[in-house]
């Protein structure tokens, strides 16, 4: 028996779940978790189903496609382990931990490449035998720079480019070439504070808590949806680069938990907003 | 349009969700939200339904009381406030939280009395207008005591008793008067300390977090199946009488989530385990 | 033998420690903790110390005043409960809060009153037989509001203003009459969210984590320096009235807190940042 | 100028600050930072300074040893990057997280060697050059295979064991060739679950919280003094394997900060309990 994930969502109305499941169950089908949300005031309906058997899920995904609304996106999950690549810069605490997570099969992943635009990090991804592409960014505008970035990833036809502390802004032109399927990690504040030098700014208002937000990118780079945030408590002993320090931590573990969801095809994202099924 | 909730537990099999939610789609109903979850090494199946229509929703569970498994658990949530009794012994943290939510409708329950074996919680009590019984346990067996608080809640005929730092152990004859239907509120170590005085053992060997447990009482008071848990952070500088009252405030807050969790019928037992639809 | 603590903070220099607690070594008071830090891009020292003895330890300050920089700010906790009023809209939660660990002894405070634009609470209030102040806005304005309620505080002396949700935006003049001594506390978003309905934008783009902050009211009302801030998970299913409701919780711990600090005398301020000796 | 840490601890007495600053202002050192505490109950007092100087802080040491009470622990920390051997079974998941920090720098530890039971890990180790000792425990009783792991550390003459889920009860004897000076990490539960299967256990009474503890190794394999505690929520819908999935990541998390707290020696140890100056 093998077990498929469906996702599906549309405008809400009533009888969806009834339909949905009549399907499977004709089909002999056994539902092992099934999750539905729907979002009242948008007024749209949300489905994620796993089920198992030993037919072909295709023609439920065809019957369905007939019977639900026009609107509805329906979506059975690549089976086994999705392509990726990892984008980089200098710092290596989330490139370390998705290598070893993926080292040791924590992750449904790929990384067939990771992308830098400095050399700082390739002993580390070569001790763990995957390919590391530099590409510096000095002398090349940026569309040359992010056009030659494209041209390295493209044979790797990933499902998902993850920006592990890659820390140029991505052009929309970029964007658009992974629509929905980039995410990024940036630090966040509680209240946050805008501009440059935001360690700075935080560290001069005295904050006590420091955080980390994984999102997908959408033009603005760091406003896109957002997949998971966590914090970690911080005094007055933290300068400015302690607070910096103490961000990996969470970091590294907010963007690997957010790469795992979107592995194990738990998100869904409608407008600016994510609905997760954990 | 009402709204009801159908909370349905049972052995499981092929096809519930699409049998279930075809009763409800076949009256006319619609589906607000819908929890499932199969606990695949129990085999047992759980489903909470929030739908809502003009008709009355008593056939649609005694249809499914026809067709489902002769072994499902199926139940319409009473609607409105339920009826409850707490109890206490003399400390005020978790009772006054309690009273205040209560005052202001954050909790769907109507606090029909409160019972202690110390008139310390009286003037707090008598501030929110509720009736207070104060039931010494001096100089009575502990049937006879129990007898007395069992005589004093039984005309308010509460669905729940709540435990609010009531010091006494109850007897399993007193807990088989409401079965599954008293939650309480203790300490918590990580690790856990057992026999006398915890806070001190926690002490002695440096914990640095604290917590507090919220769960259904069993035979044995402190053991039963849990509700919600919460922890803070405590350090050297805490004494063991520190740490007592640092729990405190964990205390208040996982005892009012609980509470409100079963009043909000999100509550399921199965053996010693919970499962909760949050 | 009384426990007195002395707060001391000025521009860093050698021997400091040395020479503070040779004062106190000299009049044979005892130190009970002692706690020091030193701010090196400011090159400023703090440090609080307690300490207990049968004299009086005034003569120790006044050494102190002549033997450390110019610059020092040296001050003496008072003793006992210190005056508070608090200031209030409409929502109950942090104020009740407060009433509850105030009637238990719970804040080395004495709530001297509460003023409020809104009528709503004075029920709550006289529960605990504590004046309630009614003082309408409407009709006024905001330079006649603002005069109204520092009329009706005066004459409390309070040593702090407490702001438990209070609704209305602060006029530099109001922040001046009680510099670094208002508290307020306010929703916090990871990241933030600024202008109106910050819930609505922080739902909008599905955040998964809610906070609050308190910080003492500088011009600006809501970015003054911060004392306490704290955060509780969220996720899509929460509405953004939900979350609204979620932070309540969050909000009143971090009040109550940062009061406790307050009032502890455990917080420095220099310039916008606070140093904390927990 | 270089920083040196001083770490005393004795009974307390009346102008021990006082007296120990005396001597460093003497010295003409600077202090940078200062951390003192006093276990009120046991009457013992403790105090860490870091203090900067071109002069050798040994004059300091031995002025202080002669004027200090004769039960004081004075201690100078050593300077630099402190040998450490790491002890392993088969979970990559601590292991790799302190290679990763030690290969960036993020501990001021040398990782001498890595020792195991089992084959398993040595090709991560050999990613990072680091030597790999493979002692199989088959056909050997518990003392030959301790003493053929005591052969194969003692030339490293490391400062501390790590044990990074090593599942092997050491004996009392192998303890005291390191006394205080073995680490471990292992799971906890809120409230604890004695013995085999703690993960079960805990699944089966539903816990919402699971954490790990790190701790000096005492005689009693997990019951030594605490180092540091964290956890994560969890619910219903984690198996027991899940659980002991998710409790890898905050394993590896509490470990490394153990470890970085005892090496940049800001760990007391009093009787069974840790004073910890962060």
């Amino acid at each position: 028996m093998t077990t498929h994930i469906l996702l599906i969502d549309c405008p809400d109305e009533k009888g969806l779940v009834y339909r949905i499941t009549g399907e499977l169950s004709r089909r002999n089908f056994n539902i092992i978790s099934n999750h539905e949300f729907v979002d009242a005031p948008a007024e749209h309906f949300f489905m994620r189903t796993a089920f198992a058997g030993d037919a072909s899920p295709d023609p439920v995904v065809d019957e369905l496609r007939k019977t639900l609304p026009a609107a509805a996106n329906i979506r059975l999950a690549a089976a086994g382990q999705r392509p990726i690549v990892i984008l980089v810069t200098r710092e290596p605490h989330c490139l370390g931990d998705l290598l070893l997570r993926h080292a040791y099969h924590e992750l449904p992943a790929r990384i067939c490449a990771v992308v830098s635009n400095h050399e700082t990090l390739a002993p580390l991804v070569q001790k763990f035998e995957i390919p590391f592409h530099f590409i510096s960014h000095e002398g090349l505008e940026r569309e040359q720079h992010e056009a030659a970035i494209l041209e390295a990833v493209a044979p790797y036809t990933p499902d998902y480019l993850v920006l592990a502390k890659y820390m140029r802004v991505l052009s929309p032109q970029f964007v658009s070439c992974y629509p929905n399927r980039i995410i990024n990690i940036h630090h966040s504040f509680l209240p946050a504070f805008m501009g440059a030098s935001p360690y700075r700014q935080a560290f001069e208002r005295g904050v006590k808590i420091i955080g980390a937000t994984a999102h997908f990118v959408t033009d603005d780079l760091d406003t896109g949806p957002i997949l998971v945030q966590n914090v970690q408590p911080v005094d007055h002993s933290y300068s400015a680069a302690d607070m910096a320090q103490a961000g990996h931590d969470i970091e590294k573990i907010v963007l690997s938990k957010a790469l795992k969801l979107v592995l194990e095809e738990r998100v869904f994202l409608h407008h600016h907003r994510t609905v997760i099924f954990e």
